[in-house]
This record gives C-alpha cells, sequence and structure tokens, in this order.
C-alpha cells in the first residue's frame, strides 16, 4: 500500500509543476483579488504542508529549509503561528520560482526517504497525514485554475492562459427534465468508501441519518441560454427574486451577469482559460453566486438542492472524468439522447444511460445547494492544528456539491462537501435546481 | 372574535406609547447604529404598516396622511417602494414627535372603522393582516428596547432608561445540570396552537418531520460568573476555540467581553436599562455574538443547540412571563431549588417544577442555536411585499430561540424563530448549552 | 471699556438663543455630517469656550457644572484634554436642551461676576479672552446656519427653517467688469483696526510685506446664471479643467452641480434656509466647493484671487451689513446701476459708489482664494490650548476671504482669513474671479 | 545641438535597463502600493510618453506597437484618453519583460530616425518634446529606486536591492550651524540657466518677484540622531507639535519613527536598497513626511523653509553630484570640517569650501518646505494632454527642493520644484531647518 501512495505522491507532485507549463514567470506571483492565491504561492504551501505536518514532528532533528517559510507560506493554521497577509501573497518576489522549485526538491527529497522508512514509530499518522496532503494539493491544483483564470483576467489584453486543441463540436442540448426521489429517512456521509476512494475529509463524517421529503432534481445543468432568459426577463431588476443579502450584493458589486461574461462588439462572449471565447448557449452557466443561483431557482419557480438531496441522488452514480484530465478547462454542454457517445471524456463505467439519468454530476461546474456549511451531528475535527482543516468554517458558508472541470476525478466522491460564501464568483459554480 | 382583535389591537397601540414613556423628546431621533432605529422611527413605521398593508388597499378611496411617510416609514419592503437610508433614520428630525402622534391616531381611528365593518368583501385578509401588525408592533417594541439601549449605551454619561424600582433579591444560582432528550424522527414547526395562541409566522411552517440523534441540553443559561472563567482561561486569545468568520470578528472589533461590560475603577460594572449597575455573577450572560457564544460553548466541550433540539425540549413546557411584564428589562438570575417561590414573575401554568426541568427558556436571553436560518421544507412565504417579512432574510443568520426579558409573553411560543447575524450582539442574546 | 464688553457678551449669549428660536426640539441633535454640528452641541461648546479658558482658571475654586462636559463639549483643544468623538455629537440626547440652558446661565452668571471684578490680577488676560470668547461665539453662530441648513437639507421633506417675511425684488444684474488693481511691495495683515474693530484672530499678524504683480478683480461675484453656462458647456466633464483632486473628488462624489441645487419636476430649484425655492439665475451661486470654485475660474481664461490681491483690493471700502443682519440667510443678486438703492441692507458709509466699484465683498458669499492657509512671515501662535485655535490648521486648507449672509457683519474685516478643505461645499462659499 | 540631445536620448534610455540589473525576472511587476509603480511599468510608460507626444503626432502614418499600450501605459493624461487604473498595474503580468523590452526597442529606433531628420517641419517641436521626454525618464529613473524600495520593504525576507561594494567610512558630523541671509524683495524661478542646464519645467516660470523677510538656514540635513532625540522626548505623543491633519494621520497609521524604521533584536535598524542596515546616528534622517518634517521643526523651536528661501540660498552653489552617480542609493552624512575630501562623491566644481557653508542640497535627500504647491504668478501650462504634466497637481501638496542621492545630478538645479502629499513618506524626504 505505500508503494501505492508514494506513487501517488509523486505524480501529485509532478502535476502540480505540469498544469503551470503555460505560464510566463510574471505570471507566478500573479494575485488580483486576496482571494486569488499566486501560482507560486500554492507551488510553495502545498510543499509547506507537507514540512510542517509531516517532515517536522516526524524526521528526528528535522531542520527546516528555511525558517522564514513558516510564516510566508502558512495559510491559515493559527495553531501552526503567524501567517503572511493573504491579500499580499503576490508582493512575494521573493524567494524566486527558482528558489520555490527548489524547496520543493527538497521537501520531495525528504518525505519520500520518510516514506520509505518502513519501521517509523508514527509510520500510520505519517502515511495518513500524506494521503491527507495529497487531498490537500489536490485541492490546490483545482485553486491554482480558478484564481490564475481571475488573475488573468483582470489584465485588458485577455491573456490566453491556455489554446485548445480543437473546438468542441456543436451539441444539441439535453431537454431539461426532473428525476424524482422518494426521500424518507436515509443515510448520508462517507461510507468508507470503495477500493479506489478510501479517502474522505472529516467534515463528510460521521455517516449519519436525515429525514428527507420526496423531492426532483433536474437531469442537468442550467445553461447559459436559459440564464440569460432569467437576465432578459429583468432576473437582475426584481427585487422579490433575491434574498436580501443578495440584493444588496448585486447592488453593491454593480452585478448584471454571470462572472466573466462580457458583450464585445455587441457579440456575446465569455472570458475562460482558452481565451475570450464566443458565449455559447448550451454550456452549462458557470461563475455564478449562490445568490445568483438562488434567484435564478426562485424565478424558475425551483429551488436550489439541499446537501442530501444532491448526496442521495449521486449515491449511486459512478465518478465521470473531469475537463481536466484531457486539458480542458470550461464546463461543456450536456449530450442530447441523440448524442450518446461520450465526445470528450469517458465515463468510469460503460453502462448505457437512459434517457432519465442525472447528468453533470461532476466534471463540468460545483453545484449550489441551499444548505449552509455546518457540522454533521457528532462532528469531531482532528486535534491539533490539522483540525483547522476544515471545521472552523462552518460559518457563513454554503455547501457546494459534485466538482468542476478543474476537479481532478480521483478528488471527488459523493460526500465531497466543498464550500465558499454564497457571494463568490470565482469558482467554477454552477446551478442544478431541485423542487 | 375580532372584538377581541379590536382589543388586542388598542392594547397593543397603546403599550407601544406607554414604552416611552422615560423617554426625553431629544431621545425620539437617537440612532446610534444602523441597526438601532431610534423610537419616533417605531412608532412612525409599525403605523406605517397598518396603512400600508391594510387601510391603503382595503379602504376605498383612501388617502394617506402624508404621501412622503410611505417612503420614509418603509423599512425594507422594495415591493411597496423605495425606502429612506436605514442609517439615516435618526436625521429625521421631522416629522416631529408631535406630528407622529398625531399620525398614529388617524390611523388608529381608520383601522377602528374598518375592523368595525363586518361586511367587507375582504374580512378575512383585514383581520389576519391586522394579526399579523400587532405581531409586528409586539417585534418592534422589543427592538425599541434593544435599540434605545445601544443609542443610549454610546453616551459618556450612561444615561438611565428607568428606574428599578427595588433592587431584586440575591439569590443562589441553580447548578448547572444536563438534560437528556431521546430524539429519534420528530416534527417540528408550528401546530396550530392552542386557543391562546393561534397565530405564527410564516417561517414557522409547514411542520414537518426531522431525525434527532439522542441530545442533552443544560438545564439553564449560562451565567456572567462562569462567562468570566471563560475569559479569565484566555477564551477571547485563543484561536482553536473560534470559527474562522468569528476570530476575525473579534480581532476587528478588538471584543475582549460581552457588549455593555465595563470595568470601572476596578469594578465589573454592566451597562442595563436600569443605568450602570454592578455586575452579578449569577445573572445570565447576555449580549453575546453568536461567535462568542459558539466559543464558550466549545470551551466547555459542548455545542451550541440545534433550533429541533431546543423546540423539542421546549414543546411540552408552557410560556412564562417576562421581565417586560413587570417593568424589569435586564435577566434575571435562575433560582436554586431551594428559592422556589417565583419572586419576580408567575409561570402562566402552577404546577410544581423539579429538579431536573428546563428553566429560562423564555423571559430572559434569547438562545444562540447552531442552525443556520433557513426555509422549512415546503415554505411558501405570502405573495406580494408582504411575503419579504420573514424569507429573504434566509440567507447568512442563524436563528435564536426562545425570547427575553423585553419580549412580551404574548408574543412567544415554543416555534418562533428569531433570527440575526452571528456577530450581531445588541439583541438580549444569551447562551443556552448543548451536547 | 468693560462695560462695552459685557454688553457686547450679553447681546452675543442673547443671540445665539435667538437664533434657534425657530427650531423644534428634535432639531436640536440633528447632525447629518461629522462636520455640521448640531445646535445644541453649538449652545454648549460656545458655553464651554468660556468655562475653561476663563472661569477654570481665573475663578478661585471654580466648580464645573458638570465635570463630564469638559470632554462632552471640547471640540478639538488636545492641550484641554480628550474630545468627544465629533461625528457623534448628534447622538448625545443627554444632557437635554433644558440642561444645555441651565449650564448656558450658570456660565453667563459666573462670567458676569468675573466681568466686574475690577480688581482681578489677571484682568487683562480675562478681557482678552472674553473678546475672543465673543469672537467664537460668533463664529459657531455662523457654523449654526450652516450646519442646520446641511442638517435639515437631507431630510426629503425639505424642512423650511425660517419663513422669508417678502420675497426679494426681481433685479437686473451688474454687469460683470474687471476692476484693475497696480499691486507692488504691500503691506497685509491685521493694522489695528478702528474704534470699531480693535480685534482680529491671530492668524492676521503680523502684518508684513507681500508682493504682487499688477492684477485685476471680477466686480461683483459669480451669479447661478452664469454657473450654469459652465455646467451647459460641459464643465463638469472636461478634465482639464480640473485640478487633479478636484477631477477624482467630482468623480468620487459624483458632482455634477453646486449643493443644495435641485431640479424638481423639470424646475431648477435651490434648497435654502427659506425652505426650498426657485432657483435664480441673477442670485450669486452659492456652496461650491474650491475645486469648483477654480475650475469655473479656468474655464472663464480667468483664475481665483489670491488673498493678498483680496486684501488690498477690499482695504479702503467699508464693510457692509449682511443677510443675516436682517433675517435673510441667503445671498442677493448685485444691484446693477440703475438699482443703486439699498434694499436690503445698509452700507455702513453712505457715500454714492460709482459704477467701477467692487462689491459683494461681504455679506453674500465667502470668496475662494488659490492661496493655501499657512502661517504669516513671524506668526506666533498663544501659547498653551488656546493657541490651537488657528495655527494647527495651517495645512491642506484654503483661504477664503470675505464673509457671507450668514456672518454678523461686526465680525468681519478686510484682514479675516477664513479657511476651509478645497472639497468642503457646506459653507456659504461663492465666487470672485481675478487676472 | 541635435547631435548631443540623440546622444542624451541613448544614454538615458540605456540608463533605465542597467538600473534594473539587479532584479529578479519576478521583481519586475512588484507593485506593494497604489504610488509605487512595477520597475516594469516604469520601463513601459517612458517609451509610452515618446510615442504618445512625439512619434503619433510628428511620424506619418504612424501605426502603434500595440494599440492597448495606449491605455495600460498612460499614467494620468485624461486628454489622450483612459488609463488603466494605477493600483492595479502590478497585476499586468502580460506584456512580459520582454514584450516590453521589445517595445522600447522599437520606440527607440523609431525616435532616432525621427532626430535624425533635420528637414521635419515640426523638429522645434520634437526636439523640445524629445529633451522633456528624457527629463521625464530622469523622474521616472528616480520613482523607480524609490518605488522598488518600498515594494521591497514589504517582504519579510527584507531582500537586498544591490550590494554595497565597501561599507562607508564612518564619520563625525559637521556641527549643526544657522547661516544667515538677507532677504528683501528677490526673484525666482528658472533663469535660464547656463549652457549644460537649459531646461526647466513649466512649474518653474516664470521667474518673477517676491519679498522675504531676513531668515536663517541650517547648514546641514538633520540626522537620524537628532530625530532619535526628538523621538525620545515625547515627539510622537504630544499633539502641540503637530498640525492638526498631521496629527490624525500619525494616529490612524500608528507611525513612531520614520518609514524603514526598525528595532531589530534591540538594534536600531533601517532597511535600505543595500538591504537591512544598521540605522547610523550622523545619516541624515529620511523617508519622514512633511507632517514629521514639520513637527521636527516645531520640537526644534524653528520652522521649515519656504521654497523661496531655499532657492535663494542655493541661487549662488553649484549642483553636486549624488550617491546615484556612484551606485550608492541611500543618503550620507555631512562631513565635519576635518574631513573635507570628498570621499564618496565628487563635487563639479572644486573649490575649497568653508565652515559656514550651506551643504546636502543635493545628493542626499529632497527637503520639505512649508510652501504649498502653487502656480508661480503667471503660470502657463503648456497647450493640450502635455499641460497635464504638472499644474493640474497644483493643490493640496508640499514642495520640496534639492535632490536626493536617487536624483541624477544632471536632472536637478536650483528651481528645481518637486512636489509630494504632506502624508507622504516613500520619497526619500528629509529635514533642513530655517528660523
Amino acid at each position: 500500500m505505500s508503494d501505492a501512495l508514494i506513487e501517488r505522491f509523486r505524480v501529485t507532485r509532478q502535476q502540480s509543476i505540469d498544469f503551470c507549463e503555460y505560464l510566463a514567470i510574471e505570471d507566478y506571483c500573479l494575485q488580483a483579488a486576496a482571494f486569488a492565491s499566486p501560482p507560486k504561492w500554492h507551488l510553495a504551501h502545498t510543499t509547506w504542508f507537507y514540512e510542517t505536518f509531516i517532515l517536522s514532528p516526524f524526521v528526528t532533528n528535522y531542520r527546516p529549509v528555511n525558517p522564514a517559510y513558516a510564516i510566508l507560506f502558512n495559510s491559515y493554521y493559527n495553531g501552526v503561528g503567524k501567517q503572511f497577509p493573504r491579500p499580499q501573497r503576490g508582493l512575494l518576489s521573493r524567494p524566486t520560482l527558482e528558489e520555490v522549485i527548489d524547496y520543493r526538491s527538497r521537501i520531495d527529497a525528504a518525505m519520500e526517504t520518510l516514506l520509505h522508512d518502513q519501521h517509523h514509530p508514527q509510520r500510520d499518522t505519517i502515511l495518513f497525514r500524506c494521503t491527507l496532503g495529497i487531498a490537500h494539493e489536490q485541492q490546490h491544483q483545482e485553486l491554482f485554475f480558478t484564481d490564475i483564470k481571475y488573475s488573468l483576467s483582470v489584465n485588458p489584453l485577455f491573456p490566453t492562459f491556455s489554446m485548445l486543441e480543437e473546438s468542441p463540436p456543436s451539441v444539441e442540448t439535453a431537454k431539461l427534465q426532473w428525476i424524482a426521489y422518494e426521500g424518507g429517512l436515509v443515510e448520508i456521509g462517507f461510507n468508507g468508501g470503495d477500493e479506489n476512494r478510501t479517502f474522505a475529509f472529516d467534515n463528510e463524517l460521521p455517516r449519519h441519518k436525515t429525514y428527507l421529503e420526496p423531492f426532483c432534481l433536474s437531469n442537468r445543468l442550467i445553461t447559459n441560454g436559459e440564464y440569460q432568459e432569467f437576465i432578459d426577463d429583468g432576473g437582475y431588476q426584481h427585487s422579490e427574486l433575491w434574498l436580501a443579502d443578495g440584493w444588496v450584493d448585486i447592488q453593491t458589486r454593480s452585478q448584471t451577469a454571470p462572472l466573466y461574461w462580457h458583450n464585445i462588439d455587441g457579440q456575446p462572449m465569455e472570458f475562460t482559460l482558452h481565451g475570450m471565447q464566443r458565449r455559447c448557449d448550451t454550456t452549462p452557466v458557470c461563475h455564478v453566486s449562490g445568490y445568483e443561483a438562488d434567484a435564478f431557482a426562485r424565478w424558475s419557480n425551483a429551488r436550489l438542492p439541499s446537501e442530501a438531496e444532491w448526496e442521495i441522488a449521486a449515491s449511486e452514480i459512478p465518478v465521470t472524468c473531469s475537463g481536466v484530465d484531457n486539458a480542458i478547462y470550461h464546463p461543456q454542454p450536456a449530450f442530447s439522447a441523440t448524442q450518446s457517445t461520450q465526445l470528450h471524456r469517458q465515463a468510469m463505467d460503460s453502462e448505457v444511460r437512459d434517457n432519465n439519468e442525472i447528468t453533470q454530476l461532476y466534471g463540468e461546474c460545483w453545484q449550489w445547494t441551499q444548505t449552509a456549511y455546518a457540522p454533521y451531528p457528532g462532528y469531531q475535527p482532528a486535534k491539533g492544528a490539522i483540525g483547522e482543516y476544515n471545521g472552523k468554517f462552518m460559518a457563513n458558508q454554503w455547501v457546494l456539491r459534485g466538482g468542476s472541470c478543474v476537479s481532478k476525478h480521483e478528488h471527488l466522491r459523493p460526500s465531497y462537501r466543498n464550500f465558499f460564501y454564497p457571494h463568490d464568483r470565482w469558482q467554477f459554480s454552477g446551478i442544478r435546481l431541485a423542487k
């Protein structure tokens, strides 16, 4: 088992570097908002995580690569110590990229040595924390894409992150349909997984009972075209469609469309990691806030799903591949029944899907739920600073479920709980309806 | 029935005036923060509510007392029209108090005429909305106390709102004990009430099933003395006790104690509506934020109750009287078993309570729950502007349950859902623990 | 001499009360911006000034009326001690108006006793400081009008401060003409005055030499009609007319016209202390910022006067009466030569003026100069806290010269230096051109 | 003459590149505050200046290198068009450094071609604007040093910009002495210069008369040691030493020492472009605000010079070399009479200086004056957008005179007027006293 872990460690570490291949050196420090950390910072912070939580405590007489990094690359772990202010991460021109790459190499070497030490008295903890470190790095790989997208988007030159090799074929959108579920007294939370997925974050535990009324979910995500209808119908002008805080939010920030929507010379455009592209009606709408998702749902005489409803619906469905697995960093349309071949990605299973199947659970956009992020009954965070990973954020944020085009599919599972503030829009966040 | 309603209308209208008896004219415009509306504004806004939602639509050719009031005294009903900016309510020196009193008289007269019209085609709606208007005015009576307390508190002279006739006797605090509940598949939400309580807000509906693990609640509220122990133990310095947003909040606002706590010449004092008073160890701690309540609970190896837990525990307990019913505007200590006579208020029932009874559900402090304010499954707000009453606030706020010393007991019931932002502290908000 | 002083003391003290006659009690606490102190605060602060700088130091065993007032009614004298925060003055509902009136009476009585003490060892200082206290109270009387105008203006009811007894007659405006001055090596600063005007603030001293190039001043103030032409010509859209800080200022605050200009149902209106009035083309434009005055001047191919130019031009002209002397609280038009009788005010001298005379130096609007407020060469502020009166403000403000309709004419003289930030607009500030 | 100009053009252009030699690529985008532009932006903006004001108007059918640069690299010229927001200049990772270097090369080539065109009908304007462009680039070279110093300073690693080859020898400070000047009716403003200095900015014109009382200036700049005495004497705690706006400024920003002063492990240190260095008592105090300079002067029973006083004192003194001419980017101490050899720089003249000579006029720190930046009598800015260079900033800023260690000496002259807001501290700004 530890060989497999070492291999996953290596692959993940390399992947973080590979994802940066298109960047100019100047891009590595880019931070256009407090929430959007620079690429170099992600590379260093994920390294800091291994150093702080594994090497420092478990390697005898460990000497840190640079003691200053303990503060510079701490994200939010008060238990570890102070943190360099988040909004200023882009101001760290030093250490240079070269120095950060060197930092990664040294930590990787030390980690491999430690992972090979079969007789270490804390071997179980080491292996567990390494597994956590890999999951942590995968989260930051996803953040890397969301953050660099935002940071490039404020440049009036609209730089292209990567060219799309071939244009996706035009598709006929699957019809929006309701899929019914019975509800009742159900169980949610991580169930232990299967051989491919044995890890879960602490916030997915414990598995527990909850009661659901019967409900329906939409079979696919809401599209740009459908969202445009909402706009055209005055969605952003009718206060009765909005939560009070949402109404204040769109007024204050003058929002009248999803983030990254542009009209250039009269044409509907969308800024993507593949450059400024024509906005396609059948593509899932993306980069909406929780408030926008909620208002759209109310306009549709529907609502957002609860996280329990989503999880029950997803519990029998295998995790599909994501765009990122194919170097596509933008959501793709749902196929109608007549276009059933998987053009751009492959399901992990090969069963034929019928017409009433729920689609786009993974691989396109995270899906806002109406559920406030809160501890499950009996939730226990880990002891010490590592317990700050999830628990302390359980206020004022909303749960999103699924996964997006920039989430690696190995990282996802039905019980996965993502969470952001309802006003956040820089995530690849979209809309699935419930009623 | 309508006679009883007219009587309740009259009593409530008069009560709003009576509560102001101690004010100087200069106090009526006082607004020390955006959230703390001036007394005169409360008097006018509760009047506007009847005019807008009852007289205007249901009296033929109704002519408003002053068309400008439609904007001046609209609180947050976008469906009605624009609103005068909330933070500037204190700047409305005109209309003068005299003019507002006159406004009240005219509306009262028009209301009574309408309520006596037995044959009005919309009589049912009128009676329902009048009931709602009374509940609405009762809410504003409570806000009147919370708001004027805050607005007086910023004056370095620490004005006394009303003198306390006699000092409360010193008491021995009831011991903090855990009361166990079974949980299971239970029902919460307004159950239709009894003959005394037939009204509920829309947010208490529909009654619905939910599943609870077994739980315990503390038998009484946390006291000043217990909260002082938390402070003395470094509660405000240990980040691991705090939600991330809470930690930022207490740093940003330099909070190290509940609102209204003072140390004057080395003495522990507390600003109250009865003036600056010595802080009593056995009094329930009050004016804490949800973040403070949550941190205290974590420090106690406990947690806050969910709103369903609270409601199940309260479902069999009668609503007791509140301080306001006896002109006491500050929470009072729980009595120990040896002081079982009710000194300052009377329960509505007269049964003898045993030692394991839950106390202080009502009448002292609202109790923070860990539950984010959200719609119940199947919740439907009313159509039109009146539907803005509750539903649009269902984001980012936390539910508080019970009632405080300034909530009239007629206004309360087990299913009542109060809600504030977790950073709010000017409410009479306290702490009950769960585990 | 001291009898005359006592009389001036009494008159000035009474005047402050008389000016409030139209207020409702609710108006006395009104403060719509940090810069606009409430009437009650002015009444108390001017009283505090006598108590702090005269009674406390010079009456043996003086006991303050209320020790808390030392902080509450200190404006900005750090040398005296702390100050209650300026933006919160409107929150002092207590002491009530009645208590403040009582405070005034007690101080007045104590002052009269002291002023009658012919043998007091510090009699000279007492008399000097009393003279200063009277000038100080006159300044606050003027501020009372400017502040209450602003504070009433944010009320959508646009309350009228006082009715105008009769409408001013319509007038033909005097033609705008240039009056030439020689310049050269001149002297400015207070010259000791005459029998009527023996007092000057320290900032008017010492009298000193300065060199002026030949210059011209406009014979009267710029009118609403002329300012409207500037607006119609795109004045607020052309950045090249504006100082950089001014351009930022009008963008940030979305200014496109003077403060208090309104367009109501298509009609040009102006909020005045006599209520909302039709805007008159011949009335001097008022309530413009220094930036607006400067931009208007540049648009006119002219500039603002320097303070030395203004003083030289004014040095031979007697001080005329102001609107406030006739209960007119709004600037009035300049008369053309054919309307030479003084309709609304009387010059203090009775000479016939010819056509080339400079007018409107006093009594309508303060006039922005291009001169930054700075110490005269050799300037010495008084020792102690009273030295904070003027000197510490000598940065970032601009000098205004003349006097306005709400400045009592006894308070004015050619060497008088008023000063405000260039972005301030709530003063009665207007425009005279130079070139 | 144009050959000499072409040579100066080439030298200046190359100098801008040479000054960057120590930077890492990551440093080129660094912007730690709105006022501190990134190195890459300076390189591009100085290039944009030639393109916009010379190539575009005077080369037939000129095609811009990249039309987007017109907005991206416009600093503040509203007459040219929109500007990319100043605080976001650091977010322009693209164009990359390589692309900006390429931009420079193309513009340089086009400029040389144009400068060689002897028969161009606007040759005079071209030559004049080229001269202005060179002066402009020299200003930005100086800003480059001040800005990168600030931007590096926020990095906890305190990166060294360049190593100092050898430590400066320890020196005995010249004694602080007063040098007396007669004053009287004098002339200031650019006098046409000599053969080395024929250029001046428009704000130095016209030369004009002004009247000065007799005055004294200190013979050298105030040192760190003297400033430390001011601090030790409670300078930052005594409000009476401060202008009102200055007092607010140091409270708001919690200032208790000059920018870049640190105490590290009990040692007095100073962040410099040569790294974190021990703070030397004899070095001129630097990076103080105008408010700090003014407060220090008041504490010294002195004042700041007026700009006219400074210019009269400097009018007979040759411009000395600056640190930057010798790769020293930090002010150096004044030598006492016994150390008369010029150790670190050479005066442009070789005369022996006597004891009563004024020193450190140039080459160490800009010197705050008490003069608000304003137009000279008869000032005329250039027509068109180029007229925005100086004139529109003539409000709210203070004049500084002299030059600093990072000002090339060719760029300086006695009539040179530098200007910053009184709260600015990131400039190399120091203190000379007057009385």
